[in-house]
């Protein structure tokens, strides 16, 4: 007879900020009954992944004892904890809990990728409870930028866990319910085993603002500024979208709201009761007969992103507005390392119209939805945990996090994507490694992250690609000679003859010297071509392209 | 008789940081006498310019009119300024000036290049002068981060010109002549007519922090850090390798330069009798004798180069060195914008070790080399010209500096690349537009940002690429069904079915279809077949991809 023993084994989220997909077990060992805790999204980048539409953690060792799990748990609606439900439900099938905002979010991505909303069930927050195999599950609620965002309590016969979910420290988040020290004190007394917490600004050393000191310098804003006035920020953050809507309200000016995410985000939460003092808004089209200087657009783009409203308005125009000298532009967001060009493309696109651009560097029109360094360490003394497990962020910030909780006399430990945590007794043990990995929706499909596909197509972006075609006949003799295709590469070699032609006739040399053993065997012949098409690719212009041969046996009819 | 004129033209630098090239002009209209100053590079990303190994500034204006070019001038040693001019030289053909260590590096650049480092002529700083057509140059020493940095006075029938260089207001910078106000103020009492300013850091509200306070923060790290320590900065910040080779030599640690750019850098500085004190260094192989806590490593890949030493080190090890638990990676450096993932993944790999990284954060291991917003305004107080023109910086910063220069009640105008200001009058205007643009060094060869290859790439890199053959005979009957190969694209579509025998299906489906009249015109073929190709791809796996098609029509012998 086994012992039962209670696990953690991040498969997302512990390695990145984004694509959070925790899970726990109890049980025998190796029988452990599971429950996933979020199931989000990470974004795509150039560098890595071109041409991704969409990043989520590979689930395939979840898949494989997917009838040991019990249910999948979304703590808050936004994209890294809830974007990647809909594409990847089927490969799960246990039904979904959340609160009633999140719920309903939930049940939307759920009718995007074709699966049933039916399977997502709303759950009020504590004292009402879950009971899941051998886990009871309470959400809490916690202070973040939009409404519902929760913690979890999970008791299991091994002790209580606590999930922290995403959270700040702010006592008037605008939306949302705000942070309640006297609650979590409370869940604190009751006794916490492990505390799994949120990281991603463990870095950032002063205490967190709230996104109540936005309201004047942005109402400010709107009243000084002399035209139109465009401001964004990410779509899913509402409780910002209803601190500029209240803002231009307050200055006179109408709102319109751009963008379908956003629409989205709003309808769900007034739908849902949450969200009743929305100022009206005005479409886009009624936006064009108001005055710039009684008008506020909201639009999506915080990133950059090229085929957003705000990189639309930087090229020229978007959906028939345009901007111009004497206009404002406001970023209310943070730029997310790594998309600083994008940002800045857009930032020089609008200084070249002459539009004012303002973003949060003097601190008056941003703040986070994350809990910096010191409002963690309120939350490890509030909760006063055996142990802190750092998780949502990237490996740095996990070590750090532990670091600064093991500063203060606690007891803690990264456990990365993959690494199963022993956390039956006082001390946690790292037991086992898991595969874990990503997986891409790329176009309609998804695909692994390490099938290669991705690969190859930073290989052509990075070195171009050489495409041979050889026709043979039954007799392994070259009907006309090789045809050689350039794509993403200089025309023409460092003699000014096409490169093409180049690569052709020293294939036609090969191909003539060629013993017969090789043009009869695909694999030598395809290797010899490939060699010579990279050598005289490298000689002729200094790069190593992608290759692809394609010999062509005509058989007789 | 047509009046002679006096104007200014950037060809790149204003626009960006980096790949500096700015033009002046004295004379006729249409006929003035031109001086070049600056010759310099920037660097690709994989977002715009996958593949791509320098970027510099397209200078085909220029070349159309070279026989009206006097010289070129650099100001200092950095890439943006020298690192175009041994690949671009060849188009221009005229004497390059510098001071001696700038030479010296020029002179590596037009000899890696093929070119004759003759043509390179060393200039000392003033009252030293170049008479140049119309001009005369005088290059003054300005502080930055090594050594001869250098601002021009450039003196024209019209008036007296400054261009600062790049420079900081920095009394100690370690290496290179410190900030000098009062030649400064001379220069400024002498009469300007316009200061062409360094931007970049424009946005920066706080003064500027000596090279200096760098010495005992990081002589302190080396002296408590337990094991290796090995730090990273830019290559061709020879200020910052002297303060870091003397502070571990002060803290009792061997120094081991890796790095062939930082090698050589040190090397010229040596030679040229500047760098007469610093610390000697052990040789790799030495270095893998000596006790971790006796040795500092300077590597470069401070921008987390995937090739670099640094990232190599957070994979495993570059040149038999690994580091560990316990050892200390500083970054003595800052994250140009856009780099911070590849800079993030160093760290996460380093982290992952349980190596300690220490960065800039906390402000106390790196300082700009350029002038900040209070710097800048002191540097207009000193040389009080008549006009202020922006230089070096993203439009943004551009815009921003000419607010700054116009809220002190200076005339001010923002000049970007391709504009021609004229400056004959007291008032600048903006008289002409011309042709700009990038040129890309891709491999061993220059290619144009517009020609389409890297375009091709990114198509690629975003879309995959199919590539179809199709054989005909003399009469256009298909020989054999067409042939598709896919690449960077996943293998099955949504039935499951091989994606490239799904489009060879279509494909010999529309060939059967097709008339003579299209199988006999290529054009058409090509068309059609391509249709078909993406109408697939994207009802299989939702992708648009490149696509090529090659019909080869097979002829009698």
């Amino acid at each position: 007879m086994s012992k039962d023993r209670l696990i953690y084994l991040p498969l997302g989220g512990a390695g990145e900020v984004g694509m959070n997909a925790y899970l726990f077990g109890f049980g025998p060992k190796g029988r452990e009954r599971l429950i996933l805790v979020e199931l989000g999204v990470t974004f795509s980048d150039m560098g890595s992944s071109p041409g991704v539409d969409l990043i989520m953690p590979d689930l395939r060792w979840l898949e494989e004892r997917r009838d040991r799990l019990e249910a999948i748990i979304i703590t808050h609606a936004h994209e890294d904890h809830v974007g990647g439900l809909g594409l990847m439900w089927d490969r799960l099938r246990v039904p979904v809990y959340a609160r009633d905002f999140t719920a309903r979010i939930a049940r939307l991505k759920m009718q995007d990728a074709g699966q049933d909303p039916e399977k997502v069930i709303t759950v009020g927050k504590a004292p009402e409870a879950l009971e899941l195999g051998p886990f009871r599950v309470q959400f809490f609620p916690v202070a973040h930028s939009l409404p519902e965002a929760s913690g979890l309590i999970i008791d299991t016969p091994a002790g209580r866990v606590v999930h922290s979910g995403d959270f700040k420290s702010d006592l008037t988040p605008g939306v949302g319910e705000p942070h309640d020290p006297e609650l979590l004190a409370e869940i604190g007394r009751s006794g916490v085993k492990v505390l799994l917490c949120d990281s991603t600004n463990v870095m950032n050393p002063a205490p967190g603002r709230s996104e109540a000191t936005l309201v004047e310098p942005i109402t400010e804003l709107m009243r000084s500024a002399k035209g139109l006035v465009v401001a964004t920020t990410f779509a899913s953050n509402v409780a910002r979208l209803k601190t500029l809507a209240d803002a231009a309200q307050q200055a006179g000016r109408s709102v319109c709201v751009m963008g379908r995410a956003m629409l989205r985000m709003i309808q769900v939460s007034t739908e849902a009761g949450i969200l009743r003092d929305f100022p009206s808004t005005v479409s886009p089209e009624a936006a064009r007969d108001i005055p710039r200087e009684n008008l506020l657009l909201i639009v999506t783009g915080s990133q950059g992103e090229r085929r957003a409203a705000s990189a639309q308005l930087a090229r020229g125009s978007f959906m028939g507005m345009q901007m111009k000298e004497g206009d404002t532009f406001l970023f209310s967001s943070m730029t997310i390392p790594g998309n600083e060009r994008e940002v800045g493309r857009v930032v020089n696109g609008l200084s070249q119209m002459g539009v004012d651009v303002l973003d949060n560097a003097g601190r008056l029109y941003h703040v986070s939805g994350h809990a910096n360094r010191p409002d963690l360490v309120e939350m490890h003394d509030l909760i006063s945990p055996g142990i802190v497990i750092p998780m949502h962020g990237e490996h740095r910030m996990l070590r750090e996090h532990a670091k600064l909780a093991l500063s203060r006399g606690l007891r803690a430990v990264v456990v990365p994507n993959g690494s199963v945590c022993d956390l039956t007794d006082d001390a946690p043990v790292l037991v086992d490694e898991v595969e874990t990995g990503r997986v891409y929706l790329d176009g309609s499909r998804l695909i692994g992250a390490m099938d290669g596909v991705v690969r190859d197509r930073i290989r052509m972006a990075i070195g171009g690609h050489v495409f041979v075609t050889l026709i043979l006949d039954e007799e392994n003799e070259a009907l006309g000679a090789p045809w050689a295709e350039i794509a993403g590469l200089r025309a023409e070699g460092r003699s000014g003859e096409a490169l093409n032609e180049i690569i052709e006739a020293e294939l036609e040399e090969f191909v003539a010297r060629a013993g017969h053993k090789v043009l009869a065997d695909d694999d030598r012949l395809n290797d010899g071509m490939r060699r010579v098409v990279r050598q005289v690719v490298m000689e002729e212009i200094g790069k190593k392209p992608e290759v692809t041969i394609v010999v062509s046996r005509l058989v007789g009819d």
